[in-house]
């Protein structure tokens, strides 16, 4: 089952469009799964893309527009009349659909939504371009199979025959009343193990897990992960069933939200990918190399305050990368353990006996370490009793309040409902380097005394 | 919709827990969804959730107990008896049993199983044991609905009310030949909307998805991932059908995954939470530290190495933590950007081209930070013409080979099949850290001439 796009079959395929051979082509790819269809997509030039796009059964290629990457898709849908993009849309679910629509400039939009055939479908789109993406309408999908509680089963199964046309998959059967209000729920098991003569009213589970359209994304992702949920119902501020959301779209929302917290620790600010542009690269990149600078900057700062120190006890300033590193790496660490525990809501206990872990916990850490580094700074580097006593007790004391504010400033940010993983990376390191080099030179001249 | 678990309501259970009032527990919680009660269970000591473990319907905390710590699952199921573990167990779908048997210890396992009451229940268990827990086996249920291609639709829907009482959530209807080899799929709305009289082998789908017991669970996740999957069937060696693995476990693994990523880019190298022991987490996060510490030793070695300028130009050495916080964050960015193309299969070209690509942006990025650098340090600083020019090229020069070092370890590690994410956090940034000082000195030798 494993499909495998090799360098042989791209040529091929590009050979084909060179030559025009549409025929060809169908023969090739009519087959193919959307996903590997968009695979494919993604490994030709846009005209190429767009060559395809235009060929192709439009119930695969609306399918395989959705997994590309925002701008490929953007430059192929730039190739095509609103009448080409409408027959692509007609295809799509309706969330797909209201996501492709957002992607265009406000003029295409209209033209676009008027050529598309079914007008419940392009009804159904605009209706959702009201909501923030970043929230269950803004997730959600307007396809989903509803019953009305005072119908029988089998009057049940003949509706839903309608209705299951336009819906990819069914999950679960939602009960209205008749004024479309959510009332409950029923699985297709329930359905098929039911007797024929039966009400909806008397079978229903009137438990039923759901999401109001303004609930934010974020939300809608925990609950479904809580509750196992495959599909959640979506209901407007009068309780009326307006739509579901899927697992699929949480899934790739959960991803894109590790993704994203992933990329902040590591000092990147946009959701950049390895292939994007210099420019939007530099963009997303270079903020955090110029805080980064700055702290180098304070740095360089404090050891100038410091300067007599560096001709009376040279030895000292050969361990301030070691300082630096070490309390870069603690607060890190700190604060990843902390941002990943928000996140997950795991997080117990009160904001004292948590700082008051981290320190134990930093401690002992410290000690190990100071113990090392005082050895060889004594065996290798001929520092005095009292420089290496320093150096050792500087190292603890860094990675103490490495650790403090690597726990603090996530939990503060949060509390103020900034989110917290800003607090990683770049941000954390620069400032516990600052802190880190100026307690160095602090508790070195409170026992060197100069 | 909203569950919140308030601290009146947790004290309200720890009195009726402590005066072992069993029917007001019973009365308050029997209600509740398993995700609540486990939510609850977190919040108790072991001694108070094992009371309510005890007490509650196994159909209830035999789910509960899924979602828990493992450690703190552990502790509870050390107070129930064989029998008592084998009662939840009984519950379970077979690969939440086998994970749980899984965690017990080996005398324990063997009294379980032998109490445990549907006695296929216990076998399709014991067979699940087999499987490496990070493969498609290890991942997969025994609970599924399957059909033979010779049955007609009746007798299909008749053997489905009866399989269907056994599994959770019916995705997909497994079709195989009498020797119960997978021969393809059929949903639950195909199966709605097929007359009764069809034979199943003229209405179901002959294309189906699948994977091989022994499918790594990551590329497992991939192709659900990549099909939108909500369900896969797993076949044996010969092609027969033994099992399914279904989406929500693979968001599990999707989300532990995405945190294991990140920890290793912190600097943490085992699964460890904020909540986890201070000896656990110094486990975990001592040995990166220790990386760094060896680097910052290493940093001290050169920065003695290069004493005679340290005299000489006493400024050159105060842009030191400039320096190493620089090649630090871009040697994180750079490999982060990489490890998440790897992670995505978003990495697109050849080897040089992304070197090319990386140093271009790098120049970028280091042009502009030593432009403000230079000015800086010449005017805040008053460093010499030479000195300002020296870090400015060091500077530019430090930011491009450290982007060159994080691009190509991951990329190198994952060709020899070694997890990249390795490559990000401390690892990357303690060889930055000693590249970029060693670099910064010997350009300043060079310019400088001492």
């Amino acid at each position: 089952m494993q499909f495998e796009l090799t360098d042989e079959f791209i040529e091929q395929i590009e050979q084909y469009i060179a030559n025009n051979d549409g025929d060809a082509l169908k023969g090739l790819l009519d087959d193919f799964h959307f996903a590997d269809v968009a695979e494919l997509l993604q490994e030709l030039n846009h005209e190429e893309a767009t060559y395809l796009v235009k060929l192709l059964d439009s119930e695969i290629t609306s399918e395989a527009l959705m997994e590309l990457d925002e701008d490929f898709r953007e430059r192929i849908l730039d190739n095509l009349s609103p009448s080409e993009i409408a027959d692509e849309l007609d295809e799509m679910d309706t969330d797909d659909a209201a996501d492709i629509i957002a992607e265009l400039d406000d003029d295409i939009q209209k033209q676009v939504i008027d050529h598309i055939e079914d007008e419940e479908h392009a009804a159904d789109i605009v209706d959702l371009l009201r909501y923030d993406e970043d929230t269950a309408g803004g997730l959600m999908a307007k396809e989903l199979v509803r019953v009305k509680e005072t119908w029988t089963v089998a009057g049940c199964v003949r509706e839903m025959r309608r209705q299951a046309e336009n819906v990819t998959r069914v999950h679960s059967i939602y009960v209205t009343d008749k004024h479309g209000k959510l009332k409950g729920r029923l699985s297709l098991k329930d359905l098929l193990t039911a007797p024929e003569r039966a009400h909806i009213s008397d079978i229903y589970i009137p438990k039923v897990d759901y999401v109001n359209v303004h609930t934010e994304a974020e939300e809608v992702a925990r609950i479904m992960q809580k509750y196992d949920l495959e599909a959640i119902p979506v209901v407007d501020d009068d309780g009326i069933l307006v739509g579901r959301v899927t697992i699929d779209d949480i899934v790739d929302f959960i991803r894109e939200e590790a993704e994203k917290d992933y990329q902040m620790a590591a000092g990147i600010s946009q959701d950049v990918e390895a292939d994007d542009g210099i420019f939007k690269q530099t963009r997303a990149r270079l903020p955090w190399l110029l805080i980064g600078m700055f702290g180098g900057l304070g740095a360089a700062s404090i050891i100038t305050g410091f300067q007599e120190m560096m001709s009376t006890f040279p030895k000292i300033i050969i361990f301030v990368p070691l300082i630096q590193a070490t309390a870069g790496n603690v607060g890190v660490q700190s604060s990843a353990i902390v941002v990943q525990g928000l996140a997950n809501d795991s997080l117990k206990g009160n904001l004292f006996a948590r700082l008051l872990k981290e320190s134990s916990l930093a401690l002992v850490n410290g000690i190990a370490i100071a113990l090392v580094v005082l050895i060889i700074s004594h065996f290798v580097f001929f520092t005095t009793y009292l420089e290496s006593i320093s150096i050792g007790i500087a190292i603890i004391t860094v990675i103490v309040l490495a650790a403090l504010i690597g726990t603090f400033i996530p939990i503060l940010l949060d509390k103020r409902g900034i989110d917290p993983a800003v607090a990683t990376g770049p941000f954390i390191t620069t400032s516990n380097d600052i802190f880190g080099i100026l307690t160095y030179f602090l508790i070195a001249k409170l026992i060197l005394g100069f």
